[in-house]
């Protein structure tokens, strides 16, 4: 049996019961590592909180691993109950689809664990999930690569007075540039995108547009380390949101549609009109 | 402190660590009874599944008690620590967005604690979550009143080749129109909307309206007790889930958009035409 586990979003508790007692009769224990660990308190030297919870080792799994060698973690569980983590929800990525399928291809038993993830959880800031249109990626600008596909979506939503939920880009274990073409992979730094360099990408496509789909007064709410317990969530303009530093990684945008009143009145406890951001 | 507290779709051990060590440190449990407790275990006699695993009594609150009589949880939640637990994830549902807008008004701090929900679940099906549109809710057609706002909503969405989620109508504790005539309010039994009653209603108004938003071929799947260990998820056309018994409730559905190789691939899995339908 392989069970995929969601994890949550905040730290090591955010794991359900149902989640622990699965991991509990694993003989592996593996963790996806090419979205983000940063809020389960992992150090250099290990995955020491997680482990000590589950009282097992875990194999961290980077993208690689699992979309190249997954046939050694479906032979062993074919064989025994294995167990493969994820960040959020399962099916919060297309890479852990992916999993699925092929492990489902294979005739390999699957059993999914939920959990929360950004998809949801975002419904913190008060805007009704109901409310929101399709889902958009900012991805970081190159000086050669400035994809801007976000664009029509969010004018698309715009138009039907939804709200649109920014996922911003995480670059985690991708090879340099320069190494690729020595035919040598060494990994940059992980990078995480913040908001303000979101903001600043979407005014970019604005200005370059100019078709007006949103502007530096466009409210928007940004949330950062949702779910865990320093989280921050503060609703203003682009203008506004440009200035705040929000701290650690990970970041998420929203840019707010037609509000209800209701929405409205729990955007405004994150108002930076209210003085001090809450947190 | 007042928690809210995210239980997850399947059973009691959905919960999170987190909100099951919340709860142990809470005076009051409070459970909300106006969407779902199908999936929990109780029983007429009571909540005993539940109360059993947290150790404690819980409280039901009806959407009466909550919406009327919140100033009681509240000033109970000034002197100590009051769980109030909710199916799914806190902000699944308007209601209890204005229970913590409300809250925070009163000057209470208010902690949430997220789970899986509907809205980020509906992945199990393959169908990624950033390519749904807006979210529809069907509700029960009556004799005198057909409210049919989904349409446009559906249409927008498939124009955009989007998925569409389809939430269907819970009615619990609805008092009938008879005894509120009559100055005094009887409870109607509750009542869940199956998925051939909500196809059935949606190509009536598309009978209606004619402007081809979706006819009996067009491709969706039905969930039923999402997250649950007997869940039933089946892709076909909405002709084909007319004559399916997804068995109890709740139910939902997706009116499939426009797919990408690895959506079809797993949908391929719960397709009617691979026989009997996977579980």
């Amino acid at each position: 049996m392989l069970y995929i586990i969601g994890l949550g979003l905040g730290d090591e508790k955010d794991i359900t019961v149902k989640g622990l007692e699965a991991i509990k009769i694993c003989n592996k224990v593996y963790i996806e590592a090419y979205t983000s660990l940063l809020s389960f308190g992992i150090s250099s030297n290990g995955l020491s909180t997680l482990e000590e919870m589950y009282g097992k080792p875990l194999i961290v799994a980077d993208r690689e691993m699992v979309e190249e060698r997954s046939d050694v973690i479906f032979s062993e569980a074919c064989e025994s109950n294995v167990a493969f983590l994820v960040v959020g929800d399962p099916f919060g990525a297309t890479t852990h689809t992916d999993l699925v399928v092929r492990a489902k291809k294979e005739g390999i038993e699957v059993k999914v664990i939920h959990n929360a993830s950004v998809m949801n959880a975002v419904g913190v800031c008060g805007l009704q999930l109901y409310r929101y249109g399709e889902t958009v990626s900012i991805p970081f600008f190159t000086d050669t690569w400035r994809p801007d596909s976000f664009y029509e979506k969010i004018q698309k939503n715009r138009s039907l007075q939804l709200h649109t939920l920014c996922l911003l880009d995480i670059r985690v274990k991708e090879p340099s540039l320069e190494s690729l073409a020595r035919g040598r992979k060494i990994y940059e730094a992980p990078k995480y995108m913040t908001i303000p360099t979101a903001i600043e990408q979407l005014l970019e496509i604005e200005q370059i547009r100019g078709e007006s789909a949103y502007n530096e007064d466009t409210a928007c709410v940004g949330l950062a380390r949702l779910g865990s317990e320093d989280q921050m969530v503060v609703a203003g303009s682009m203008r506004d949101l440009l200035d705040i530093d929000f701290g650690a990684p990970l970041h998420c945008l929203v840019i707010v549609g037609k509000t209800h009143p209701l929405e409205q009145e729990m955007l405004e406890f994150y108002s930076l009109k209210k003085g001090v951001p809450e947190k």
